[in-house]
């Protein structure tokens, strides 16, 4: 058996474990890591990793923090920062962290309050009453942030209770050109020569928080074939889909997606090279943008090969034949039907949402309908406005990271010119939103009439509730009410189509626990989950890859790309070069299932103590999307080694290495 | 009025140019032009510069011949290239330069051959035939290129000949980083300060050819408002198009083909990264993509201002309104009808067509079609395929330029995915060509399995005509005999489509014929044109953006864009700046009408006399592929000054620049 799956913390895989690693975790070992484990609003997973708060994750987790906090004169994302001392450190403006506290099953509650009779819109009505009504109690009883995750596509509800942090402080970040060394060439690609690490400090009070639970490093060189596991939040994936829905993916989804992306990125590219400094403003954005790009042609391509929907096709008969011999799981036969059915209304509504990709609008838009959707009880709004997550809200709607006018101006440009495009540009929301102008001018003109750059101007509309965004004559909160009734009218769309498909997956799900048992894991949610496997190569074209590179190889693959602006080490390793240790690890795969969303996850051995932060997975492990296969898929990580020995002969950041798993 | 127009040498606007700039342009003034003009092959322009045989055109333009020409030892087109001797001089691969001799008018002949009472595809037929014969017989009598040019989208047909010159050798090019200075941020901007020029020779009979008309070389600055013509091949404008044909460029074709654009682009960003010898490899069809993708951005942007469709729909109005006051334009009036319903039609069928962008693929193509085609006479031939053009075809079929079985694999696997998104991954003939593999593996194996990079195997299979081709284990002969009759099919609609087209345009050109007086001129066809204007400056945002610039703020231009790679001045201009002459004009914006196509255009002044070299249109300018407007429009020239001065100080070619007018 592979080493599959990405395990729900209270449903553990013990036996599996046991039977191909001869392990078995204790309730100890497995609360202590999950305790240790952080999950990052940005997106993206880290850990605890000493008792005075400091938190590891990846650069390219920090990197929206790191943009934030760079201005013209000081770039920390380019040229990274060290914090001399706690009053260096540099607060974030909007980060928050969680800390998976506690996890209940609240299936049966939630089943209870969901009746079968119900129609399709009832049924979404009563869920989401009765998961606003859950997570409300849990607010009010522990103080502590309650989500509920839905789970098998709709088979299971759990409770999740998270500690946050949200004073969250930078202490240091390599320099980009070590932590993305080999930039988009090499992102997806092993073997990797990559430093892609931050690390943050948590306060509370004021001071640095104490926290209990939090890694050892380990001193010990990884070996071949070693155990390991990784603790973190992957993001989502799609296993549990039917075979229809794979190819909406493959045929619709997908290649809409890529010409998107593809899109905004030449569109980020073209504003990149005006400057230096417009190259660092759209710096960060460009890097999320270049990396779905790589992340979803990937996964197309997965798609694309006859193996991997012949796997799925065949397995979906398997299931299908032992439905139609158990007449209780009707349902599920049926569920396959209609899910093939909203995969067909989904294409035909897709692109036709207006979305304007620009963050003044997304605020505006966020204040818009906040105010609308606080008339109602919690239960009744849309979920992201309920009042369990509100905080979470106002410190992203409040957040103080600089927005830049240029910026700002060539992105809705772009997104008015591809309202026109989608809608078709005689549509009369096209033309109205256009006031007739062409979308450059329009964008001037809007990006001019906002106030939406202004943290005061944002909470005085909220606070004024609907009357004072009714009144407003802010452009970008005009654009966004002029846009509403439209955006409500897809996002229903959307939204009970998806309902739809959650109970159709229900169904599909029961009769997976019925015919293969439970002891299965459920598609990624960005929660909490553990994987594992072994440190381990791979063939590639008749080559055998080998499990880790060392530091002296880095400089090595400097040499064999002299000329590409993306494979130039920083300067601070150049001189650092005689004082590294060439032999030390620096980078390794493992067989570890993990997807989008892990990155910055603490990769631990059995003992429990750190020695990787996983910070990407090869080519071929974009296709885990969808299926999974460990004859070539791997996870990619940094050695824990490799970051102290880098603080220290690097960084000369000695007194924060000695901090590390203390 | 303003100075529109890209006229025809046959039908210059006399009347205009006497009382707009007081000039009475004399035949022989106007043959020497024309004959001093040279069409290329490649999609260009250029001129001939001195009896013996020197040929200015852009860098830009002779980028595809400078790409062949180098390897991964001698990168011409990075590096430039002195031919110190004769000796030196390098041939081109597969470049045809075509010079204009004559222009006969054959409307008539057309017309009588073409029976009103014939059905759209009887007509295709017979018109096809009877352009056939005209061509065939004029070759067989001059032995000069003989095309037939459809003007007026059909209202006027003109038999061109051409003396073709095939053996073409380099002279000069200086480094990309001057020609192309500023790169993708710069192109289509102004103010500019490039050298976008190269210089080539004709040879004929192994010597250089004797030319009698050649363009003298001005040795007088650029004046403000100074009178300048251009004589060069415009390559496609849509002036004459139907509100309806513009929205479908608006809302479909050009949203299409930017995915298309953006697709290669980001696919050959990919291919670029791995290696300074990859992205050698991949430039000059990266350069091409991005030029085009620059040029279809500005023209959406064009057609999506409200105030160029609300010009083109009051034009159309006014139009209407004659057309319904003259019984006799009755026809003109139904061709809108028709021009809508066809824009419909195209649309439904847009990208359909598996569309393989790879050179390999176009070989086999072109080979399995040509054997077909050969059965029949020429007049019944697909027109590329006729007599007339044979000699060009193989020209090009039979080239010796390199192609890279990395970059070749690279481009297909991508052209193959394409093909499974545009027509749903389960299409028969998308799985057929897959033949179970996914598109990266699949491409591998194509490429693996053809012999097309050898010009012999080429010529064997064109030899051994359909009976070889049915017999070929070649597997790009194989692919592109599976996609032949499918691509036949959607090729024949687009072909029926244009041809419905052309004749209710050529209904529509009557009628402005009859209502406006013929005194206008025919959207451009890669075809001889003179557009004339003057040199001046422009209002951009309140600011005016003065005529010409200064050698020495080329290099203020690299101090302003310190720490980007496009903005590095080469070595040899670093080493020369003391030779240059500061105040010497570099490049210059004027009012002069062109396009596409026009790139390597000289510039002359009223006596005839060089004084520039069109090699880009301001931003504003790209809109004029639907409408002229000279307010903010401008056509952009590197100076013939700059040239020689450069040649001298810079390139040491003193012995070059002697040649040049004499």
């Amino acid at each position: 058996m592979s080493d599959e799956g990405m395990w729900l913390f209270n449903d553990l895989p013990r036996e599996q474990l046991k039977s191909q690693h001869g392990f078995e975790p204790t309730d100890q070992w497995a609360e202590h890591l999950r305790l240790s484990s952080v999950r990052m609003n940005v997106g993206g997973s880290a850990s605890f990793v000493s008792s005075n708060g400091l938190v590891l994750t990846n650069h390219h987790v920090a990197s929206d923090t790191l943009f934030k906090l760079s201005d013209e004169k000081n770039n920390y994302l380019d040229n990274g920062f060290v914090a001399h001392s706690q009053q260096e450190e540099l607060k974030a403006p909007d980060l928050e962290l969680n800390q998976l506290v506690s996890i209940e099953d609240v299936t049966q509650r939630i089943k209870d309050a969901v009746k079968p009779e119900l129609s399709t819109q009832d049924a979404m009505a009563a869920r989401r009453a009765v998961i606003a009504e859950i997570e409300k109690e849990s607010l009010d009883k522990t103080g502590l942030r309650s989500n509920v995750i839905t789970l098998y596509g709709g088979g299971r509800y759990h409770l999740y209770r998270y500690k946050k942090y949200t004073d969250v402080r930078l202490v240091w970040a390599p320099e980009s050109s070590i932590a993305y060394f080999g930039g988009d060439a090499d992102n997806f690609e092993y073997p990797r020569y990559c430093l892609d690490a931050t690390i943050f400090r948590v306060y509370e009070n004021n001071k640095p928080a104490k926290i209990e639970h939090f890694l050892k490093w380990s001193t010990k060189p990884l070996t071949e074939n070693e155990l390991i596991f990784v603790s973190g939040n992957p993001g989502r994936t799609s296993r549990i889909f039917t075979t229809a829905a794979f190819e909406y993916q493959r045929d619709h989804r997908m290649p809409y997606t890529l010409n998107l992306l593809r899109r905004r990125e030449i569109s980020l590219q073209q504003f990149r090279l005006r400057s230096v400094e417009h190259a660092r403003r759209a710096k960060d954005e460009l890097f999320g943008i270049q990396n779905s790009r790589k992340a979803y042609l990937g996964m197309l391509g997965g798609l694309q090969d006859p193996q991997v929907l012949k796997t799925k096709r065949q397995s979906e008969q398997d299931l299908l034949a032992a439905i139609q011999a158990d007449p209780s799981l009707a349902p599920a036969a049926e569920a396959f039907t209609q899910i093939a059915e909203i995969q067909k209304k989904r294409a035909a509504d897709l692109g036709k949402d207006i979305s304007i990709h620009n963050h003044l609008f997304r605020t505006a838009r966020t204040i818009v309908e906040l105010v609308d959707e606080d008339k109602k009880p919690s239960g009744e709004r849309l979920p992201e406005y309920g009042d369990a997550g509100r905080e979470s809200l106002l410190l992203e709607l409040y957040s103080t990271a600089p927005l830049y006018d240029d910026l700002e101006t060539h992105m809705l440009a772009d997104a008015l010119s591809l309202a026109l495009e989608s809608r078709g540009a005689d549509d009369p929301l096209a033309q109205q939103i256009l006031s007739g102008k062409n979308p450059a001018d329009r964008a001037a003109e809007l990006i001019a009439g906002t106030k939406m750059f202004d943290v005061e101007a944002r909470k005085a509309l909220v606070e004024g509730g609907v009357a004072a965004v009714a009144a407003s004559k802010d452009s970008m909160i005009q654009l966004a009410r002029t846009l509403d009734a439209d955006h409500r009218h897809h996002r229903k769309i959307a939204d009970d189509l998806a309902e739809e498909e959650k109970q159709a997956y229900a169904k599909i799900a029961e009769a997976l626990f019925k015919t293969r048992g439970t002891s299965t894991y459920p598609d990624a949610t960005f929660t909490l989950r553990l994987a594992f496997g072994t440190v381990k190569g791979y063939e590639q074209a008749g080559k055998t890859i080998p499990p880790w590179t060392i530091i002296e190889n880095t400089f090595v693959h400097e040499a064999e790309h002299a000329g590409q602006s993306d494979f130039v080490l920083p300067k601070s390793w150049k001189q650092s070069k005689d004082r590294l240790d060439p032999k030390v690890q620096f980078n390794f795969v493992s067989t570890a299932d993990i997807i989008g969303g892990n990155s910055g996850s603490p990769v631990v051995n059995r003992n429990g103590e750190l020695v990787g932060l996983i910070f990407d997975g090869n080519i071929q492990s974009l296709t885990s999307d969808f299926q999974f296969d460990d004859r070539q898929m791997r996870a990619t990580s940094v050695t824990a080694s490799a970051i102290q020995h880098a603080l220290r002969q690097v960084y000369q950041a000695g007194g924060l290495a000695d901090q590390l798993g203390k």
